[in-house]
């Protein structure tokens, strides 16, 4: 069986609109490559609350659980506040976090709420964050990383080869210029039918240039499976009159 | 009290990371205008018992809850089946919808699988979609929609007139180049405390050309606590000699 993730957003700015959450579909594209399952992502608010109660359903229900924001020094960042009290440990200084952050941003300007970002959970294992030194950490199975994407992405790629993968979930995709859901449905539930170890999907494209079509995406661990569902696609798509190709269509 | 809701996108796209959602962030923005404050997203599979467990989760916990995505014509689109699950009523033909779409695809071209997207739970009313007829619907207080993001758009468009408004979420934001967080945290908490009524965030930005700062952000529906607790904080970086300006930061 493939592991199984779910990503947790802990933040205020995405929910009132006001920034574009990235994160999840980085995290999920790394996830993908190391064949593990993200199951589900949620973006939640700055709430105490919300966050320990999300936290311990998620971490329950999958392998692994990432979270992203809410580790700064500044007074909405209560993350592993709540990160700690959903395990029921304390949260305190890192002493090998706190000498590291120290050294970085030098004892005369190590203040009170920039030595918060060197209290973790107890028993947490800090991720290093190469970018602005403050760390991530793991408990458990909870990953919990910076909000901000370059030091999210770095700590993502110190997190994923510790973690066990599964088989890598391979995709192939069809772009139709012309082509419509409606007319190829038939025919893709019965490519669908005979290949149920794969997940094909059909997504209609409407770009500026109003070269509308679909992409119809293959994706399963079974190499031959996908590849096989992949040449029905294409001969079904040559039979209609469309001309598919791989790439992604012109903007 | 301001009314609540929820988002929850419907697509193994977005969980895979072939697509960076966009709709979050839309629906978010058009929300905070209407002072609809949003308590949370969920990015959920096209899993029956997943999607009507959240649906039936989210539409008890708030007063609105909006879903994109999974009402197309193929064998991958089964949002509506399971919002009348999740009612308990059948998912079946609207004539009303089936006359609009049979008149705009043509009769000829009208197959089974286009008929799916004229099949609404029972009880729910259609939702125009000026791109492409196929309707949007609302069933209680759940706003199924498309999860093309040109046609969920037109959809919300239609719905945001008919929801409860509340006092719109006011917002500013400075943008101070090289400040940092641990400098202004401890003053910043101050002034949240001093304007509770208000919500005062905290954001590092790390840009391509290096021009590093943080972003100060109050959020609230008292126009006059938002612009005092702006007010402090332009005097608080002025006072530790920053430029604080309102604009975005160049990239």
């Amino acid at each position: 069986m493939s592991p199984t993730a779910a990503i947790i957003v802990i933040g205020n700015e995405i929910l009132s609109g006001r920034t574009q959450d990235i994160n999840i579909n980085h995290i999920a594209q790394k996830l993908a490559i190391a064949g593990i399952k993200l199951k589900e992502a949620r973006i939640i608010p700055d709430d105490r609350h919300v966050i320990i109660n999300t936290v311990n359903k998620l971490r329950a229900a999958v392998d692994y659980v990432f979270t992203t924001g809410g580790i700064g020094p500044t007074h909405d960042d209560i993350t592993s506040d709540c990160v700690a009290e959903a395990f029921g440990v304390p949260n305190e200084i890192h002493p090998e976090s706190f000498k590291l952050l120290e050294h970085y941003i030098g004892a005369e300007n190590f203040n009170e709420a920039r030595q918060r970002m060197a209290y973790l959970p107890r028993g947490a294992k800090p991720i290093a964050n190469p970018v602005s030194i403050a760390p991530g950490y793991v408990i458990g199975n909870v990953y919990v990383m910076a909000g901000v994407p370059q030091i999210m992405q770095a700590m993502l790629d110190n997190i994923i080869p510790t973690l066990r993968h599964g088989k890598p979930i391979l995709s192939k995709s069809w772009y139709a210029y012309q082509a419509s859901e409606g007319k190829v449905a038939k025919d893709l539930e019965a490519i669908q039918k005979k290949f149920p170890q794969t997940d094909i999907g059909s997504y209609p494209f409407y770009n500026e240039s109003k070269q509308n079509g679909v992409a119809l995406v293959v994706k399963g661990q079974d190499q031959q499976a996908v590849e096989n569902a992949a040449q029905d696609i294409y001969n079904l798509l040559v039979n209609m009159g469309y001309q598919p190709h791989e790439g992604e269509p012109q903007k």
